[in-house]
């Protein structure tokens, strides 16, 4: 059949499940939004800059699977790829379509605005290469197999694509085939995943304390319950990294915890760290998941699976594909019971006073008892995601945070992604005031469109996660205070919509109290002391410094903020 | 002498005039911020987001000549990646100074957080090389040298460079010579000089009607002046590319009006076309520029200089340097006298009616008159800047616009860095709606700062831009409209500050005449209709359209977009 290019684009992207574009007008990308717009089972979301749109795309991805952002060449495409480059770190499946100048332009290096005006139209697509798994320049001669070529890739990697598709190809007619997208999996030969599988089984069924460490690609790639069924049949413990929080049952008898290196609870270190048969799915032993590399697995003992590839005790299996090796492996896998009991820790009961000030303990104790079913909870990283990641949360729960990109100022943006691909869902964001100011114009989108967030911001004056680390009384991590529950009035968010100013415990029980029976979005700004962070946090931020700046750079610095601190101190 | 790393890169700073670092902290970045906060001649400028930092150093630098930029790695680097390619192509020298994790780390191939978590510790180097001059990735061997050789290639090319400055060798002393950096241009070889300026010298000579043409190169290169010497010794008439607004005196008796190709007036357009020695100093003619290519200029007739080269009739003389060429051609021109007179347009006057609405025509006229001596004049690309490449502008007046890179948003940003670099001056900025969205948060910096610019927010409903090229009625267009003159309160803009929404003519009047006697900050919203636009725009829009889609896309477009509202038509 005769299609147009645009068209054709739209059709697969519809094929992906994709509902919702996200991005901003520009010159060159407007002849394919016209198509957009014309198609009745897509909607154009216009962001208020690139770089929200790239979030917002990245949040929509995290509950959808797949989405799609347009921006225009040059100034659109640069201010998105930090959020493209987020999607690539964080597993998130984001077809980027940049609408570049018409191809005889580009051909000819022809000087336009929005480039360098030197006639180069690689440089784009050079920083594209960088941080996505596919690229192409959409030509009528190739776009019937590039469009399928790429958005493949985006499928079997799960990571960003990029496609330039030229502002005067967007309505010219391909011939194209009939059959839709091919959304399948290769298949694994068949002897060779029967040797993995055997391999497999050997060794678990040896083990006298096999486990599993799951980590955030189970999540992406869809075998987090094959995962659970392993587990239940084998009686094998299993904790999650702290980059794929809920993404396994952790009210289940055989679940661990998070495991975090040595900054792991001492029941899960041990069951981590000791087992003879650890099964890593998809781990990625960063700083972050492993309180700074203090982790201690032991090589001869870990199996390693990702998507694509398998590793046992040291040993390759090339040409393993994860969903069926766990499908198989749960097949074939011998049923055993496994002796020890796991011990959980319980939450500490501490009295709170109605009248105490507010405070992070306070807050979290009080929001842990908040969340139901089905919620989808997102936490900017600092305090928020830190204290997030400690809490239990219900089974069936999403939990939404970008944790090694840690770009600050992501939450916001990412609700409004998350919020359009499950508008049913309760929907509750955690963000600082530091990262709210990055990316604050997002809050008019989402009211633009009538969602509903409950939207709680943490002001703690400042850069309190930077604080912690470096600065504490620098003025490089002071910010402005803003008035911040007026903030959606001025959006024009005149539809219902509630705020609260929070600075005690009391206050804070009678509006989580009262959330329920509102019917628009609810935006809480809690009042809580620039050095209060979670525990965990703390700990964390005084190893991230020693390993940042060096033991003599730290002492240095630590020595002259103290000289800072005594000087003032004698000048009063 | 023995200098801290972190300190002799900020003595080169301050050596090239810089005395603000925009950016914003991350702990990458943190134990470099120190030594700013530490140095009594440096303030850093927290912004609110990395891009708002690229546009306000590179606002800032329009005015000082250099700035700086301070992100941390990865995700700070890219969120500034547009703004610091936007000085690229506009010729802004930006020293982007990035905080990058310890060395060892980057040796290594850690997997740290703010990167892809593969080891791969090359992407961001290798995205900031295709929009910097000269890149660094510092280390305690090259770092007395590297930041010399950089520094001095941004001197050199007025364009950004990129220096890697690793978290741990910060306050690591290096030994470094005291001479200070060298801020000089090489000297042209004596006889390839006089050659070139004897052949200049004869082609002007022999020339019947020579001319010269001024791009923005001549203001960053500093060579203004020289050309207005030459043109008043040769009585040359001279004209200006839009790109290059005010940079030469647009009052004097020589000037002929801005070359726009065919969108030129009558009398600007002969005089360049026609002349037989046409000089062009630093000219890139872009479609912006050229009213898309509609330019005709003779090359057997055309001499080209740029910074570095030189090019007479078709023949090139490598080696030349901009400024001692047109210092020595002035010496050894000989004077001569013009027997034609220069026609200048005279601006029609066309009454207003107070009560009249507020129209694009109305407003232009009556700004005007309203500038004044040394006034700073920010245009965001669309309708403000095309309105104000039309006005005749005082002769000390700046004028800075982003029309060849022309990301949106950049003027509310930049305008904060030109603030800081001339707090004395008066500046006015000219925004629209939809633009003012992207970076609206640097306002806040604003405030925070008391700095007292007069801004316009033109609100005319979204995208008008794009409106008036494709997508007329297009929801992609439309935007949320905010209550712009109550952002300021919310930013916490307690201070002295007036805000006004005009809707007539004779408000408007009255507005421009009270802005005189307030000190603090001015917001003036004005109503305008949404598809207003300067009549050079509304014709540059459809030639746009044409060359974007081409004739054919173009076509369809138009056909679709007239069936939809016939459509709407019937269904009323």
């Amino acid at each position: 059949m005769f299609i147009e290019i645009g068209d054709f684009l739209n059709l697969r992207l519809k094929q992906m499940g994709i509902q919702h574009l996200f991005g901003v007008p520009g010159d060159f990308n407007l002849s394919y939004l016209e198509q957009v717009e014309a198609d009745p089972q897509l909607e154009f979301i216009g962001n208020c800059n690139e770089l929200n749109a790239a979030y917002a795309a990245d949040g929509y991805a995290r509950i959808n699977g797949f989405s799609a952002l347009a921006t225009t060449y040059g100034v659109g495409d640069l201010s998105a790829i930090n959020g493209i480059a987020g999607a690539y770190a964080e597993n998130v499946a984001l077809v980027h379509i940049s609408g570049i100048p018409p191809l005889h332009a580009v051909q000819k290096g022809t000087l336009l605005h929005h480039t360098l005006v030197d006639g180069n139209y690689d440089n784009i697509m050079n920083c594209m290469k960088e941080f996505t798994v596919a690229q192409t320049r959409l030509t009528p001669a190739n776009a019937a197999f590039e469009i399928d070529r790429v958005l493949r890739q985006c499928f079997l990697d799960r990571r960003p694509v990029h496609i330039q598709l030229a502002s005067d190809i967007t309505h010219i007619k391909i011939e194209v085939s009939d059959r839709p997208l091919d959304l399948s999996y290769p298949t694994v030969e068949p002897e060779l995943l029967q040797e993995a599988v055997s391999k497999l089984c050997d060794v678990i069924s040896r083990a006298q304390s096999p486990a599993l460490l799951v980590d955030q690609e189970a999540s992406v790639f869809g075998v987090t319950s094959l995962l659970e069924d392993l587990s239940q049949k084998c009686s094998m413990a299993y904790a999650n990294m702290s980059t794929a929080k809920n993404v396994m049952d952790e009210g289940a008898p055989l679940y661990l915890g998070t495991y975090a290196g040595g900054a792991s609870q001492a029941h899960v270190l041990s069951r981590i760290e000791q087992s003879d048969c650890l099964i890593g799915v998809g781990v990625r032993f960063s700083d972050v998941g492993t309180a700074v590399f203090s982790h201690q697995i032991k090589p001869q003992h870990y199996i390693e699976i990702r998507p694509y590839s398998l590793n046992i005790f040291g040993q390759d299996f090339p040409g393993i594909e994860i969903g069926q090796l766990l499908l198989e492996l749960n097949k074939k896998i011998t049923p055993r019971k496994l002796s020890t009991p796991i011990l959980q820790n319980q939450p500490k009961t501490v009295e709170v006073l109605a009248q105490q000030k507010l405070s992070q303990e306070i807050l979290w104790r009080h929001i842990q008892g908040f969340f139901k079913d089905d919620d989808v909870i997102i936490g900017e990283v600092g305090t928020s995601n830190s204290a997030l990641s400690g809490l239990k949360l219900p089974a069936t729960a999403q939990y939404i945070a970008q944790p090694l990109w840690g770009s600050i100022g992501y939450t916001l943006p990412a609700l409004l992604g998350s919020l359009l691909a499950a508008p049913d869902r309760r929907q509750i964001l955690f963000i600082g005031d530091g990262s709210f100011q990055l990316t604050v114009q997002e809050l008019s989108t989402i009211i633009r469109h009538e969602l509903k967030p409950i939207i709680f911001l943490l002001n703690n004056g400042g850069y309190t996660i930077e604080r912690l680390i470096m600065g504490e009384n620098a003025v490089y991590n002071d910010i402005q205070n803003w008035k911040y529950t007026e903030i959606a009035n001025v959006f024009n968010g005149n539809k219902n919509y509630n705020s609260h100013i929070v600075e005690t415990a009391e206050h804070l029980q009678q509006v989580l109290a009262s959330l329920d029976q509102n019917d628009g979005m609810c935006f809480i700004e809690l009042k809580l002391p620039a050095m209060d962070a979670p525990s965990s946090l703390k700990k964390f931020a005084s190893v991230i410094a020693r390993f940042d700046y060096g033991d003599r750079g730290f002492s240095i610095l630590k020595q002259r903020a103290k000289a800072v601190l005594c000087e003032k101190a004698l000048s009063n």
